[in-house]
Parts: C-alpha cells; sequence; structure tokens
C-alpha cells in the first residue's frame, strides 16, 4: 500500500510500502513546511482556529502563496490531519511493524501512550484534541478524523486478532472489546489530563493498558506472572 | 451532611443527610423549574449556549423575573451545574448508599453507566458533555465542574478503599489506579459515542468496569468465577 493523501485513499493496515512524502508529484519542502508548522499550531491552539492568514504570517508567506498549496481553510484542515497522521504512523506504527502478533500490540500501545512525553506534536496529542473540537461539527474535517481514528481501531483490532491466532492471547479474548477498552482507557486519560490537569494520567493509563493485555495474553506469553490488582 | 448549592460548601462523601431541595430559604418551585429546564437545554445544546434570554422565552417568563434568580449568565451556569450535581446523587448515589463495600462499588458504576440509557437528562451525560466543553474554559463554571467531578472520584475511590479495608478487594488492589481506571473506561466510551456514534460504548464500558472491579475483588466476591478475557 501507499500512504496517500487523497481524502479517499487513506487506509492504514498495510504500513509496509513507502510513505506519502516521497510519492512522486505528491508535494515539495514548501508544502511540508505549511503543513508541520499547521500541525504544530493547531495541536496547541485547536484546528478551527486555524487560518489561512495566521499561518501566512507564522511562516513570512503571502496569503496568495498558501492558496496555492490549499484552496481553502477546509483543505488546509484535512491536509494538516494527513499530515497528523504521517507522523503519527512515523512515530508510533512503523516502529512497531517490526515485531508480530502480542509484541506487536504492545508496542503499539507502549509507543501511543509515550508519545505526548516525547513531545511528537508540542501542544500534546493531536488526534485527542482535534476529535474533541470536531466531535459536533459535521463535515469533512470531521469524517476524515473520524476514519484517521477508525484505521487505528482497526489495526489494534486486527493486530489482537493476529496475536491471537497465534496462540499468544487466550482463545477467549474478544478482540473488538478488548481493542474499546484501550482506546477508552486512553483518552480517558486525556479528560483527566484536561480537565483535572493530572500529570499522572498517561503513565497510569499506560499501566492500565499494558495490564490489561496482559490479562488478555496466555500465561506462558504474560509480562508479569502475577495477576493485575 | 447536607448538600447545600454554595460553591464553596461541596462535599459528596456524606450523603445521609437531607437534600438541598428540602433546605428552608434554599430554593422555590420557581427556582426548581428554571433549573429543571436549564438542565434539559444544557444537557441537549451545552452550558455555554445557555442564555437567560433563552431559558425566559422556553419558560414563558420575563428576562428580569429570571434576573431576579440568577443575575449573570455564570451564575445560571453554576446554578444547572449544581442541579444536575442533585439530579446525579439522586440517581446514581443515593440508590447505592443501602449498601456497602464492595457491593456499593459496584451499584455506583452500575447505575451510574446505565443512567444515560435511563434519559435522566435529554441529552445524554450532562457532566461528560459540560467537562469537555469547559475543559479549555477557566472560570468559576469549569471551577464547579472540576469540583463536582472530584467529588465523584474521591466517593468511588473511599468507596474502593472501604472495599479492601473490609477484606473484599484483594489487598495489593490500589484504590487509586483502579478509580482513575473506571473513570477512564466511561469517559472513553463517551468519546467513542460522541465521535464515532458508537451505540454499544456504555454497554461495553459497563462490562469492561464490572469486570475490573472482579478482577480486584478477592476469589470469594467475584460475580463470575473465570478470569476476565
Amino acid at each position: 500500500m501507499v500512504l496517500e493523501r487523497q481524502r479517499k485513499s487513506l487506509t492504514m493496515p498495510d504500513l509496509s510500502g513507502a510513505s506519502a512524502k516521497n510519492l512522486p508529484g505528491q508535494g515539495n519542502a514548501t508544502r511540508e513546511a505549511i503543513l508541520r508548522k499547521a500541525v504544530e499550531i493547531s495541536s496547541m491552539e485547536g484546528l478551527e482556529s486555524l487560518s489561512i492568514g495566521q499561518l501566512a504570517a507564522a511562516l513570512r508567506m503571502s496569503k496568495s502563496g498558501l492558496f496555492a498549496h490549499f484552496g481553502s481553510k477546509e483543505e488546509l484542515q484535512c491536509a494538516t490531519v494527513d499530515k497528523a497522521r504521517d507522523m503519527f504512523i512515523d512515530e508510533v506504527i512503523r516502529p512497531a511493524l517490526s515485531a508480530t502478533g502480542l509484541k506487536r500490540l504492545r508496542m503499539l500501545c507502549d509507543r501511543w501512550l509515550s508519545y505526548v512525553e516525547r513531545r511528537v506534536f508540542p501542544g500534546g496529542c493531536f488526534f485527542c484534541a482535534a476529535s474533541l473540537e470536531f466531535d459536533d461539527r459535521p463535515g469533512v474535517v470531521r469524517d476524515r478524523i473520524v476514519q484517521v481514528e477508525k484505521e487505528w481501531l482497526s489495526l489494534l483490532e486486527k493486530t489482537a486478532r493476529e496475536a491471537r491466532a497465534a496462540g499468544q492471547l487466550e482463545k477467549a479474548v474478544d478482540s473488538h472489546q478488548l481493542t474499546f477498552e484501550i482506546n477508552a482507557i486512553a483518552m480517558g486519560a486525556n479528560w483527566s489530563f484536561r480537565l483535572l490537569h493530572d500529570n499522572t494520567a498517561f503513565s497510569k493509563a499506560k499501566n492500565a493498558i499494558l495490564s490489561r493485555i496482559d490479562q488478555a495474553a496466555r500465561p506462558g506469553k504474560r509480562k508479569s506472572k502475577g495477576a493485575r490488582r
């Protein structure tokens, strides 16, 4: 698969192909620089507050120069979501592709829960923020965010199914429920972080998620021998 | 303890006293009717969109009549949060006070996760919506929401500690971590419901939370004998 920027071609599970960055005719250094700045700004101030004028000022470009790359605010927002998706893939998913099954599942969760600490996006988790910002704003930007989130959940669920098929998770494990719980704990941690300013939320979520995976694993495949309490 | 409406007196753990509704001089039928309508509107349209003008129109009252009860929009919003808190106490907490320890913990979570289905608030979970709406809006309304959420988390944690002290939960159980996970799963379910329109999110969360409690319980105190997968 090729990671394309076009709206309809977003699929995540097969990530072994080339990155969109290397596709011929798909972009250039200017577009890259614009989108990096757009991700940076919107991770701190929100995707809705992103404007072509503000971005042009931050990059010392003309508005018309920016319009040549993105014809509208919505196009810019969608391209920003795609850029953040590329960065998420590079930081969270690609490193885990060297492993398979249960090990891949653990790596995906581990890298996901620590990427906020690694400051991949200066404002925290880009997709947590964007999903909360757009959950009640129907339109193409919301659709794009939903698509990326569903890709991510599908990847987690597919990985859990593969781990079960390989005999690493218990046969009784419900991959959909397990994936739901992993994601819910992480999103709930974001709630605690934002509302209660709980700086330990993501490390508690990481403990919870890795323990939950351990509990679903067959006895010989667990990291800790004791049951989680 | 008395459930008072005053900002500084909000404490939840001891709920055996009289309800604020019965306190002398604390309110009247008109104020009650106004606040019920305010909770209804804001659970559907958001607490920020609540205005004295809109509420007056919905209740066929004059604006000045409403101003006699609430001097400002912020006061109205805070009173609405307090009214929703009273309703939450009546629906979720008070029925669980007949039980103690582990049974109370299960009842609190069970009633919490099903109160959205019972349509206590027409727009879903008032506090989920309000907390997401105000997490980035500093001020007295946000402070009030944070206070109510902290009360709720304290009550859950205190109940878990009591269950452990009564020998119903394993000694190794970390009540703070357990409470964090229970809350995170519920808030994450709300994320799935809002963004992905996942109508099974709250029932999956209920399964996850009750299983998580079961896992923390001592063997003789578990509902299901098998380990959760």
